[in-house]
């Protein structure tokens, strides 16, 4: 029997690092986590992954896994708990395609114009972010934003009737954006309690803890009464 | 017992469309193509995904599968037929890893620079192609191919000793470049060898049929003997 822990390489405000953290939080799965800055390109991070990306996960026997959508699938597949996709498979595909919508739609129309900007003094000192991709970013998450909101006024989670992959995915890549102060809650009441309710699973609370150095979030992100 | 067929709303030149075409025919079940422009963002279509994006699936029973990612593991879940994952949960990974690296990477580096620059008249009448993006568009195609190259001179398929996913979702990647004419095949032997056993399969036939007006492929492009 192996005694290694299960390894986790993230970037903090990477989402879908924070959606591979909730889960293994759900599947009841200890691990621990490494910090890695994939802009860096370190050679032995390269050779685990060759796309360059977090996260990456070492199983307890050493196995490799990376890219989040296999990572996930992965975890789903050999950890026992809490079933991340649901019953049946219209269900199971309905989670998918919506944590499919925030890993990519989202992802390409907010995260890579609003926080890449954000980030951008991070990743290359003293760089200034770009005002246009800022506002556009910006616009991009009202629209997803009042998706979310349709949503949550005709389902008890995002799915349907029970908690899901499209939750945790959904909930890691908004955690991002409320790190940065970018979420206007009051505009969206269904989905700030629904959020509330993602904020106070014990899944969430390492998110809530993080800190990057040089951009500290406003108090309310890590208040589970925001 | 529904009397309906399957129906998959489509692009030609789309490569989840074609990932989803290929799939469906190795799992043996008959569909009906209906052809879609998603640009033109038609209220009935945005009505069945709300991400306006093909391929979109209607089940014989109605019922309405979006998202690449979602349909094809909802094929896999429903349907006999060859298993297009694999059988432990670490091969499943590494053709899930392989198949997003192509609907992911390749999209994001060579799809969306090379092949919508040539896609533009198309989509908007007179538009012309920018050449720097089709420059790094090329300059990212070989990095890719390269690395299918390795792949093959280590593995029988792209994920280890069986075809699955990761070969379907690849081929239907580099096969819109092939049509674009695109792929030196000259300088990648295994990935040639490796196509030509794609190309020759019967689900990849009613791909090479595809035509586009106004964008002939070239001769290659549906010649088994390329």
């Amino acid at each position: 029997m192996s005694t290694n822990r299960l390894t986790l390489y993230h970037y903090p405000l990477c989402p879908f690092s924070r959606k591979v953290r909730i889960a293994l939080f759900e599947k009841g799965v200890p691990y621990t986590l490494i910090l890695e800055k994939p802009w860096e390109r370190r050679i032995d991070f390269l050779k685990m992954n060759p796309a360059g990306e977090v996260p990456v996960l070492v199983d307890e026997d050493g196995s490799i896994i990376a890219s989040h959508t296999a990572i996930v699938e992965y975890i789903n597949e050999t950890r026992v708990g809490l079933d991340l996709f649901g019953d049946t498979p219209l269900i199971r595909a309905e989670v998918r395609r919506l944590a499919s919508w925030f890993d990519t739609l989202f992802y390409r129309e907010v995260y890579e114009t609003l926080v890449m900007e954000k980030l951008a003094g991070q990743i290359q000192s003293g760089k200034e972010p770009n005002s246009t991709f800022i506002r556009i970013g910006r616009m991009n998450l009202k629209r997803h934003l009042r998706y979310i909101e349709w949503l949550m006024e005709r389902r008890n989670y995002l799915a349907g009737n029970k908690i899901s992959l499209a939750d945790f995915s959904a909930a890691a890549h908004v955690s991002v954006l409320d790190y940065l102060g970018e979420v206007s809650w009051e505009e969206y009441p269904e989905t700030k309690a629904w959020y509330a309710r993602m904020k106070s699973r014990p899944s969430f609370q390492s998110l809530l803890n993080d800190r990057i150095a040089g951009m500290i979030p406003p108090n309310a992100y890590s208040d589970l009464d925001f």
